[in-house]
């Protein structure tokens, strides 16, 4: 069997931000040589999400007035007691979903039609990091 | 090391269905063969969502009720300027879950008494597909 | 390759807790002799959640909050016309998160520096097993 890890850095212009990351994760896999296996894109930071839904900028709008409803940005959090200002943040990655797990075939991501994988900060403007697990064969 | 992969097909009569798939990926894991493993259970389509839950119609109704209070079917979605009309479904399925990896252990689905496998399709009547990717030994 | 299977067993106190398990699964990391691979870390039933998120206990008491207003506990869930009281309890654990797979690098959980790993009990009280699945080399 064969095992390779990546980290891929981000660093946003905005707070929040939602990035395509499909091409880096599918360069990983190719890194990799694996033909048959699984990779897990993982945040390594908690105020950020990795899903998998279109490339649909409307679609990404519709998300982002979405979560703010239902996980505002606002005073009040018992969080915020900490100094922090980010307790959205932690809630909405939570509702976005935190990570995922792609199947490898034939030495590609095995996505359907419109599948497509995203990196969606909540937080950003400073240095984060996704780990890349490939494990196969 | 093992691999094995599997693509399930449904297209529903509704538009919204939830069908308890556990049996099928049961007999997926006895094919592959793997004794101690992994398996990735993905819907390939971004308006459908595979979930761990209960067998339990009424459940399953106060699900439905529940989603489609947090994301209602309506007009207004700006993905619906691309001529879409299910914005409701990619945020319902991002809800219920996107997907889920299970336990293989001792050739078997290593699941607790209720855990039952299932898929939730948002936008059916038509054709879509659930990879199983399954590594282990 | 190896794999390494692993149950974790809570009987909380309270109906709901939240308790920090990353000691325990990096336990099990070690064990496992695993120096590369993934973790898979499944609660084994349907009204428990584990997660990735801050160890800080104004957090935890917002995600409480939070859980509380999308999924309130309340009469009049069909699932209770079963006899069960915690419809609730099955919609919180959705939406907090169902299972995580994490990364096991050099031998040990590639965490980034705030992720720490979290069993969520929603209906507690009585005897609930976390499956731990380890498969690398």
């Amino acid at each position: 069997m064969k095992t390779h890890t990546e980290y891929l850095v981000f660093e946003t212009r905005n707070r929040t931000e939602f990035l395509n990351i499909t091409d880096k994760v599918e360069t990983a896999v190719e890194k990799s040589g694996v033909k048959e296996g699984l990779i897990l894109v993982n945040p390594m930071h908690i105020t950020a999400a990795v899903y998998v839904n279109d490339a649909e900028s409307g679609l990404i709008e519709d998300f982002k007035e979405w979560l703010e409803e239902l996980a505002p940005a606002k005073q009040g959090y018992k969080h915020h007691q900490t100094g922090e200002d980010n307790a959205d943040a932690h809630i909405k990655r939570t509702l976005m979903g935190h990570q995922v797990t792609m199947a490898i075939t034939n030495g590609k991501l095995d996505l359907g039609p419109w599948e497509q994988i995203y990196y969606a900060e909540f937080d950003g403007q400073r240095r984060k990091r996704v780990v890349l697990k490939i494990i196969g064969e």
